[in-house]
């Protein structure tokens, strides 16, 4: 496991440069802590490859495919969980090009089979991350027009995730303090 | 959706050829049968490939590799569900080699987070099909040298699933009368 932070001279805990992918490790490594210490096993999906051309069981012509689900899933004490982890700069509002319509989709079949179905936001200028769940984006979806969803919808419907150190971004004890599994 | 069976002469139900993957479409079936009538979301995992080289977005050298987990994954009413399907040809016993080592760390993995984890082994001479939940493959192992669990020891753990029209594998179904989920 590695973690990615420094202390400024508040003394408080700062994130590193390479912010594109910062969310990413952050989860990676939590992740990482839920399977190390048997909280959780959550898996990140492979990026879809569709293979063209194979000789003697070596792959010569293949293409990168569109996500149609999500980046995460796996399961807490029993329960699906699957999730879209996203960062955005903007300090008022989360773009929904950022997710495709598919991705919708999937999110939408999952919570009506009863999965936690979510995305977790990074409002990586604010330093602030939110779970949104699934009923909560497609309830958006379903009522607004706006293209994008305000910094004030996750503070009224989302969860607020704070950052630690051990594991960087604890979401599961959000979601358990929710649904108290 | 396809279905592949014939009526034979007493009027019963039988398979077709190609009986190397029938197990598998017929878990593919139903499990499109899961999802057309929103019982579950079921996915079938893909051969994971190690990608060596990748020019402008295409992929020139690459490998599949070996499974490292189950061949499906996916929820019913929440609970998550993973599972491996195979067949044998044996009449009296499933012998062990067909399962990895890693497989099998995956399959209790999943039991110890406290999901379904499980077997489906299809006796194709003999027409029977089972269930054989994760903490019963790990007892065996666990319990006895032997490099096959006979069959006895899946009449006596086991669950039996009947094969079906639509769906032709309900083993969803055989799995919430144990549990009552």
């Amino acid at each position: 496991m590695h973690f990615k932070f420094k202390i400024n001279e508040n003394n408080e805990i700062v994130n590193y440069q390479n912010r594109g992918m910062e969310l990413e490790h952050e989860i990676n490594d939590t992740n990482s802590y839920y399977r190390d210490n048997q909280i959780a096993l959550i898996y990140k999906r492979p990026t879809p490859i569709k293979v063209v051309k194979c000789v003697n069981k070596k792959i010569t012509e293949a293409y990168f495919e569109e996500e149609s689900t999500t980046d995460y899933y796996g399961l807490c004490k029993g329960k699906y969980i699957d999730f879209e982890a996203k960062e955005t700069t903007s300090k008022t509002s989360f773009p929904l090009a950022n997710l495709k319509e598919n991705q919708i989709e999937h999110i939408k079949n999952v919570t009506q089979n009863g999965g936690y179905s979510f995305l977790i936001v990074s409002f990586t200028d604010i330093e602030k991350y939110f779970i949104l769940l699934g009923k909560d984006l497609i309830e958006f979806i379903n009522q607004d027009a706006r293209k994008s969803i305000p910094l004030n919808y996750f503070l009224e419907k989302g969860f607020e995730i704070k950052r630690g150190l051990i594991p960087p971004l604890d979401y599961l004890e959000v979601l358990e303090k929710i649904f108290k599994f």
